[in-house]
């Protein structure tokens, strides 16, 4: 195995002391570079590309070739899961993801397979290892999962959709129903994720995008449990090295005391939670991850330096602090102002890191 | 004036004891119901309905003559502000609302006129007198606006929007030209609110519907100052009688702290936060709304039954509880399971009204 040149990102992560706060950026391999639609031009459309281990591989560098960030994150989807499972995923233009065969009874639940990562997902283990290849030990590899909950909510709604009424209708109604489905859900996404760490994922991260959308009580049972158990089935060593998980619930910011009991090394919070006061709120239990507001990258590159200098003023001193938007960065923004945020991370963080 | 048989609601949100929790429901006067459709469709659109003063009372009376709640609200849209303020709104068939003079400019806000309730908005203080005398003291009438930053995001973005990045962009790159377009909004919804008030509105309501997208810096800066300003402003007296005021910031849970002290007499919570731990954090200073989620009453009558229950076990005997959903009634609920939470907040909460 290729040594690791920047090992940065990994160890915020396991909050020891580093040089600077490491940076990457969710959907940094995205429809803001020219480079990454002219790729996925190439391929033809979305799923192609996900499906194409070399064309994978070409988009998760290139930002890491454009910009200096501390890691690269696997380019898929997280539709993935459920796709394998049976349920026909397809992309049509100008809308969200779409199943052909959404799940919707207790018979649907019961045909439903746990994938087999080097099977039906095997496209996903492939881009792993041919973007571990290609990485060359310049930065960490992140692999990824959609939490449970998530794919859940994606595969009872058929679709994206602002409120997922039919999977909080099953969730409601027939909550044993949606805990088989998890229960499916939890065995699928943990042979995924350590299908990816043997593949050469060297950290992964679950995301729960749609756990926001609960009570704190619905959290806690079918969100937050469900991601307890994926990551306490997780093989969190690999090459010799701990490989440490990151949890990350979109609108998850009243609930990150229950979070930091969950097993996870790390949390990502989106901007609507006060960093300093979530460190506070923590302790010293998990690392923090993010939490700039994307659409502040629309603003001029003063404007941006000024807000990361504040997010990491409100972290402030020590260890345990990975830098990132709080969601993924949007399609229009100029990759100039991508570059800012990166100088601004690179030149006002050190001070942060300095010995007391 | 007539005297108000049933205040129930208005004694609540002043935390005074009461016989049982009162109830409304957000979008009570909606789509769900076939007699609002059959209004809607004599109106021919919903611009039409809202500016109808005769249609808006019937519609108001709808859910009040069908079920039995403890408040009526004025039928109309948040978008009526800007409407007389010339940025040209219209809804367009399976789309949201649109402008066609969005606001992007020093120049664009400049021009911006507060408008006159009496005058452009004469229309909503005509509907708020017309449903007074059709309530005839039955319960009392919830006015509303939209806040400040609710409605600038919709100003500048000039349409509904996931993350309303123009109105971000314009917040973030140019922060005085943002607090402009706020003052003036300011200006006009102290004015409308204190038509409405004049008019016979008995208690009023801000609706921040997307206070919940920003940081807590922004939150505090953009969103809760101009409602403070807002709030400060009003008449709070009419008929011999406090005019309650409610603020419900969408997504505004960790934030409670702050909203209880802007002045307003209750919070509106979304189904996010626990209620019971809401009250905790907020004490006696404000009564709290909220928060069943929309989506339970897709469930069976049992389980509505249930989670009423829990909501008012959580927050607990005593006084200051309006019962209501943490987000508007979806166009696709079945009336009668709306009879059935009806039922489930009169019969189950008495028991915590009664003397200890």
């Amino acid at each position: 195995m290729t040594e690791l040149k920047n090992d940065r990102f990994l160890r915020a992560l396991m909050r020891q002391p580093v040089d600077r706060t490491p940076l990457w950026i969710m959907r940094q391999a995205g429809r803001y570079l020219p480079e990454y639609r002219a790729t996925r031009a190439k391929a033809g459309n979305f799923l192609n590309l996900c499906k194409n281990p070399e064309l994978c591989c070409e988009v998760t560098l290139q930002p890491i070739d454009r910009f200096d960030l501390d890691a690269a994150i696997l380019f898929s989807d997280i539709l993935t899961v459920p796709d394998a499972m049976g349920l026909g995923l397809g992309f049509h233009e100008g809308e969200g993801p779409r199943f052909a065969n959404p799940v919707r009874t207790a018979a649907d639940i019961d045909k439903l397979p746990i994938p087999d990562p080097e099977g039906e997902l095997r496209y996903v283990m492939d881009a792993v290892r041919t973007i571990r290849e290609g990485l060359d030990g310049r930065v960490p590899l992140i692999g990824f999962s959609g939490s449970p909950w998530t794919l859940a909510a994606y595969m009872v709604e058929g679709e994206g959709s602002r409120d997922f009424s039919k999977a909080k209708g099953m969730m409601f109604d027939r909550p044993e129903l949606m805990e088989k489905l998890l229960d499916k859900l939890v065995q699928s996404v943990a042979a995924y994720l350590n299908g990816q760490i043997a593949a050469g994922a060297q950290a992964v991260m679950l995301f729960d995008t749609w756990g926001g959308l609960l009570s704190p009580r619905d959290y806690l049972r079918f969100s937050l449990e469900p991601m307890r158990r994926v990551i306490a089935q997780l093989k969190r060593e690999n090459e010799g090295r701990k490989v440490p998980v990151m949890m990350f619930t979109k609108g998850g910011g009243q609930w990150l005391e229950a979070m930091a009991d969950s097993g996870a090394d790390a949390l990502g919070l989106d901007w609507t939670t006060d960093i300093g006061e979530a460190r506070r709120r923590v302790g010293d239990r998990v690392a923090l991850q993010g939490n700039m507001d994307p659409n502040v990258l629309y603003a001029s590159p003063e404007r941006i330096r000024e807000e990361v200098a504040s997010i990491l003023s409100a972290y402030g001193h020590g260890h345990g602090h990975v830098f990132n938007l709080g969601h993924g960065i949007h399609p229009g923004i100029n990759p100039e102002h991508v570059a800012a945020l990166v100088q601004a991370v690179r030149e006002l963080s050190p001070a942060y890191h300095a010995p007391a």
